[in-house]
């Protein structure tokens, strides 16, 4: 079938709207018709050239909800009309990572995934008989994309589309980063180093969790408001002090923080995140995507004094068992999702979306397709 | 009072015996006599110069075992004639981190041991007038030394002290990373690197904790025998292969190893260590200590697919409460102490237990007195 589709053509090159051919979805294969998506960093970087595993011709977007259209052979767990989020983190439930109990990072499609293809080995996009590469499972900046049914959540079909989709990728990553891998328990002091999207649905994930100190921490003071609003008791800025931030932490604090998470991606700040950690049981959880080939270091000392170093990936969240009880969290308004949406804007202007994210103009721009 | 006592009046020269000055405990202190110490890597760190926080002239040694001979005013948990074990992470059960139930980090002599002195910021040692350093709290290349209460654990009169000594830093260090840092799980994968006495002892750790599969890692394989001999199930000689251990580890494993172990102080050996863990959950602990001014680095991405980077000092082992029992479990012979002991040797030899280690010729030395 014919569907409108933002395509990467080429690294470092403006997205082009097109009509793209997309193929019926095969066996164990979904069709969905993406009714929002959310433009995030990880499009960025990716469209930049800088990911080394970013492959091209390309439909980005990994941050969508929409509508089931068809279904494959073999599909059970949806039906035609099922509202879903797309996953690029699966949830297969039989795998060794799946069952472990220990963690999200189910691997049935991993490594078709990673290739830009479907778990068969072939890509459902194309373009003037052009093959395209799928992106994070997931492509939701087609207005229909096909996803492996694991890589579905299905949602309470009353959930706002345009707020739930933020749900595929950074509030929960922040929000679940804060419950699934730090485990903040009520009374704990929480500091947040970044406050885009990742950072402010942590700070939310540390009130839900009833830390007692929420340390919001940017050079752009003017996220603060939002931070407060969220539930941020402190904000810093770095620039205001003439000394290292995890010193300032370390001194407002006595022996540093119970929980620390880094959600920008910048090694130097990952370091100053661990080493702002609490003495003796103090754990830094690093949740933003560094640049290629960067690497993070510390003394060894950091560790042997009781610092624990940790990374989160879609906040540890299994998609297909807790998103659904997210968009439930978000519809009672446990999970404030419409603070996030700073732009809303039609397919035709993604590049503007963009423009606005890298001049820091936004948290979110959210996409429609009509 | 007059002791015989090991002391390193400057870095880098041989150790003198000498007869020193002890001065009577005050509040809080108890005098001991030194029946046996082990001679550790620390030791010769300090000893060496390049340890940034040495002091000097000072009275080294930290592994030892003894008896009450005198308590200062306000002592109340040993008598004279009590066998102790003095402990360089002292345990006062009353400080924020003794009572957070988190960590054994406790804090109440921290700051003045640090510093070479008791608790009052003054020395019990003197030679010819001139006052010595405490080292760690312990001083145990002294026959008579003094240390706080909060660092004495009272133990089994009944014990060996030429063996029990080796739980004051070495053996306890390693099996306690096992139990109270990595909290090793029956059937669990374990990689340990380095196989000293804090090595083997995390092979002894592991095994007790009956991991699955203990893969025990030296470039010297006569160190495999002892090994095999505590429980390692393989023996891995990284010269033995043309790629990076960590890749023959993971190789092995299918997707890592669940708990490894640092034991040497390599920071190289600690990004294999890290990198060799387990996606999804795997964990590294760094026990080994590190040149000054050395760091440890990796990429994130490591941490984000689910690896845990923690360190783990005096095993994360309480000295008071948990030190007692182990010296029952060594007793019954659940922990095997005796072939760490390779030498024995009068303190007029230490010297020579400092050549032996430097040629990797011993395990342990333990001194005695008399």
């Amino acid at each position: 079938m014919k569907s409108r589709a933002a395509v990467a053509f080429e690294a470092g090159k403006p997205l082009e709207i097109v009509e793209i051919d997309v193929a019926p979805p095969r066996q164990g294969e979904v069709l969905i018709r993406i009714t929002n998506t959310g433009v995030c960093h990880t499009d960025a970087f990716t469209l930049s050239g800088n990911d080394p595993e970013g492959l091209f011709p390309v439909v980005l977007g990994h941050e969508g909800a929409g509508v089931v259209v068809e279904v494959g052979e073999g599909v059970t767990s949806v039906v035609p009309g099922d509202h879903v989020i797309p996953l690029y983190t699966a949830e297969c439930g039989k795998c060794e990572f799946c069952l472990s109990g220990k963690t999200n990072l189910c691997i049935a499609v991993r490594a078709t995934q990673g290739r830009g293809v479907m778990p068969d080995g072939t890509t459902r996009f194309s373009y003037n008989g052009q093959p395209l590469y799928h992106y994070m499972g997931c492509s939701t900046f087609s207005e229909y994309t096909v996803v492996a049914e694991v890589s579905l959540a299905k949602i309470n079909p009353e959930a706002n589309p345009e707020h739930v989709c933020l749900l595929g990728c950074g509030v929960t990553t922040g929000i679940g980063a804060v419950h699934n891998t730090a485990k903040v328990q009520p009374g704990d002091s929480v500091a947040i180093f970044g406050l885009g999207g990742i950072g402010l649905a942590a700070v939310q994930g540390a009130r839900q969790a009833k830390a007692g100190r929420i340390i919001a921490i940017d050079t752009n003071p003017e996220k603060f408001a939002l931070a407060r609003q969220f539930g941020a008791t402190d904000c810093l800025n770095p620039k205001d002090f003439d000394k290292p931030i995890q010193e300032v932490l370390i001194e407002m604090s006595g022996w540093g923080i119970d929980h620390t998470f880094e959600c920008i991606g910048n090694v130097h700040v990952m370091r100053s995140a661990l080493e702002a950690a609490h003495r003796g049981w103090g754990q830094s959880i690093v949740i933003g995507v560094a640049g290629a080939g960067q690497e993070i270091s510390t003394r060894p000392f950091q560790l042997v004094t009781g610092r624990v170093w940790k990374g989160s990936a879609f906040g540890g969240v299994k998609g297909r068992s807790q998103l659904p009880i997210m968009v439930e969290e978000a519809m009672k308004g446990d999970i404030e999702l419409a603070p996030f949406v700073t732009h809303t804007m039609h397919l035709n202007q993604i590049n503007k979306a963009f423009d606005l994210m890298h001049e820091g103009k936004s948290i979110r721009s959210v996409i429609h397709f009509h």
